[in-house]
């Protein structure tokens, strides 16, 4: 079924349906992503001021076979924010709804419109002595209705889950138009099929966030922070296996680091404090949240110990103030940006049972062997079996001289991938860059299930055309 | 669209495609549900020995058009599992799947087939040194598929979820008969739509789980119970809240007793020891499970002495010993048979925001007066905002006389929680005994997309006719 553009005559149709300001000229910036590989092509920008409105639009673009792309902070790293192709779209970006709804720090709720920075809701959350937990690089530019439509990960998941765990209810416009009022503050409600999960991580693609009520958590007493050198990704595991038992839900972050990365860092962010003078092969960041009852700095220690007589860490560095924590994230967190100052060839966000893990990590060096010499960075969150694997090419090389190889490369780690029953989109979604992965490596039945499902609640593929199905 | 019944002529088509030992007779047990509200008509019985055979019975059905009614332990308590009219169905016991696959204690997760019985299903964690924390009252007869397929609660989920938060993966049959193998052990995978979270909690409607990927927990090191006194039902909530300041996730459980419910055991069930000699109006049981370095009694008299200075609590016992936890829990536990001994007018599976929790029970307890001099007992799952509102003639009398007002109780009890937006069925479903509520509760443009999804994957209406939707 084609659809039509978002042209002169379906702008004359919103007259008097939507008033006119709710259109915004087109900037460039709706039509970029942050890593440049699509280009959004221009169309009609609307910025709704509630939900009314994001129904009316969504209505009349039914009505005129009109494609809906929905926007929210434009920090997807899977393209599912901008439409290269097609006829022109309805961008139609929630920045207006931005308000914080309530905040219930009894029940451990905040209620949020979906345009809300994610940053802007964490201060709200710990304004009410609360901690909405949902952290990640992007989070002072992503909006609550992106993370929750791309189920969203980030450095927290282990303890608290990723954004689908911690919404309890949605009110969303599905595409007809019609508003679903599902706006539940509630822990328990088992009153018919789950659409609140079908909608999260739907990319937008079966209808628009417009609010959510979230989970909160009581912010930890006390935090302690380190870096433990371990002697292997295997070692890694059964560290966070002792932690686990050590210390309960106590353990906020489990990120591991490789030797890589931190050469990386030295390379592009000098000023970047390494946490050792020599970059160890692999160690692993932790940070405890713990209630007032426990010491994390004595805990840390009491792990360390107790690791150590078990070969399971070779060193580590305990945090002993504000700044050497902040020390520390800055090495986690500007992983990211080091990599891209070196230029990878390819990059891979992947998941992999956590048992399989360590023979995953082995299996991919070989594999990536067999292309050349290669360097890796694998890091990343490893407490939930998510790596971020990308592959560079070697030291002074030009990376022109190997792009040529990402897609061979791409499809091997890929392939590996499944070979250990792991995931080719761990937490960034499919979006429409991994479309064509989801259609090699998802399952036929659930990809027929996805279709049938898209068919029924969008029967004319007017949302997000393009994003997750090629229908 | 009309179905065929399950007669010989369905029986003959099927000669071939199962063996014959699958197909067992009808005992009355299949035909009941423990409340015995409602009676299934009889059928064919098939016990498929693993998923293959599943799938065959359902790809037979679907092309006969014969509706097949899913059947775990029997247990849910809305009909979901017997269906009393329509033509004959074919009964689908996966009482035959009951293989535990794999115990990955690494990686915090269990492997099991669907038919395998809750309480099985824990004891495999355990003999891994592991904790599955799903638990409720007819663990020892339930079969995992059908708590996923009800989303069960229990008394752990304040900690660790209902069953939807414990999947990781299912296997299941769809309504055409595919198997979905979406049996990962991933903690994170943004591969498409939530097909997992859809089948979970709709009831076998949309098709038939037959494997899990379970998550478990360490065990924690020690556990400490006690029932502490609180002045009204708002000072339980408030009690929850410093509890969690204080002791974070260690709390398992934390559920709300009423007078009502202790004069209900002394009079049915005398031999269950009272914890105090004169009923208090208002109590807690609260459960901790914390890790080596935290001692649960100490913790819990700590929390006791602040909640006593902050006016939370008036008394308290904590448990000394392993069989003082076991008698404050078989207060908590045998409630239920007290309630079925004394014999309900109505009772409620309710939801409601914490905040506006103590609200309802005081207006509750207003509405029902104005219907004459019952008893109620008000108790359960108080955190996660989980009321099991059961109303009871007055002492004496006799229940047949008062029954003829059960449905207008229970219509003003259900007026009442949606007018404090909370949930008509909390943990126990819809089944068939909810689907007039649910039409009269559910957001209409929710029940529109789940007829949407239902059609969508299930288009002949096979899959347990009658139950969640009318259709």
């Amino acid at each position: 079924m084609s659809l039509n553009p978002a042209d002169e005559s379906f702008v004359a149709s919103l007259n008097g349906v939507v008033p006119t300001s709710v259109f915004r000229p087109v900037e460039p910036r709706y039509l970029e992503e942050p890593r440049g590989r699509l280009n959004g092509q221009g169309g009609l920008l609307a910025c709704p001021h509630n939900t009314h409105e994001v129904s009316a639009l969504i209505k009349a673009a039914n009505a005129a076979r009109v494609g809906v792309v929905p926007y929210g902070g434009g920090t997807g790293l899977v393209g599912a924010q901008v439409m290269p192709e097609g006829p022109a779209p309805l961008i139609l970006s929630l920045e207006r709804m931005a308000h914080i709804r309530a905040v219930h720090p009894e029940e451990n709720v905040i209620v949020t419109e979906a345009g809300a920075v994610l940053a802007d809701v964490q201060a709200a959350a710990r304004g009410a002595d609360r901690l909405f937990p949902l952290s990640l690089a992007s989070e002072g530019s992503a909006r609550i209705g992106g993370n929750l439509a791309t189920n969203a990960g980030g450095v927290n998941v282990l303890r608290y889950g990723n954004a689908r765990d911690l919404c309890l209810g949605l009110e969303a416009v599905l595409p007809d138009g019609c508003i679903w009022n599902g706006l539940t503050r509630l822990r328990k409600d088992n009153t018919g099929y789950d659409l609140r999960n079908l909608l999260i991580g739907s990319e937008g693609t079966l209808g628009v966030i417009t609010a959510a009520a979230l989970k909160l958590a009581p912010i930890p007493a006390a935090t302690g922070t380190a870096i433990l050198v371990v002697p292997s990704p295997r070692a890694a595991i059964d560290l966070l296996s002792l932690a686990r038992d050590m210390l309960g839900e106590g353990i906020s972050a489990f990120e591991l680091l490789h030797r890589q990365g931190l050469e990386f860092l030295s390379e592009t962010l000098p000023d970047i404090r390494q946490p050792f003078p020599d970059p160890p092969e692999w160690s692993v960041l932790i940070e405890l949240g713990l209630i007032a009852a426990l010491d994390p700095r004595e805990q840390l220690a009491n792990l360390f110990e107790v690791a150590l007589g078990q070969g399971l860490v070779l060193d580590g560095l305990i945090a002993q103030s504000e700044a050497q924590r902040d020390g520390f994230w800055a090495v986690r967190e500007q992983m990211p940006e080091a990599n891209r100052r070196i230029g990878s060839v390819s990059s891979h966000d992947v998941s992999i049972p956590l048992g399989a893990l360590a023979g995953f990590i082995e299996k991919g060096r070989e594999t990536i062997a067999g292309f050349g010499t290669f360097r890796i960075n694998c890091f990343g969150h490893v407490g939930d079996g998510n790596l971020h694997y990308n592959v560079f090419p070697p030291k002074g090389a030009d990376r022109a001289d190997y792009s040529h190889q990402g897609g061979a490369i791409k499809r091997a780690v890929h392939d590996l991938v499944a070979d250990f029953n792991g995931s080719i989109s761990a937490e960034h979604g499919i979006g429409r860059i991994k479309v064509d992965d989801l259609e090699r490596y998802g399952d036929p039945v659930k990809l027929s299930a996805m279709r049938a499902i898209k068919m029924a609640l969008d029967p004319q593929g007017i949302m997000n055309p393009g994003a997750v199905l090629r229908i």
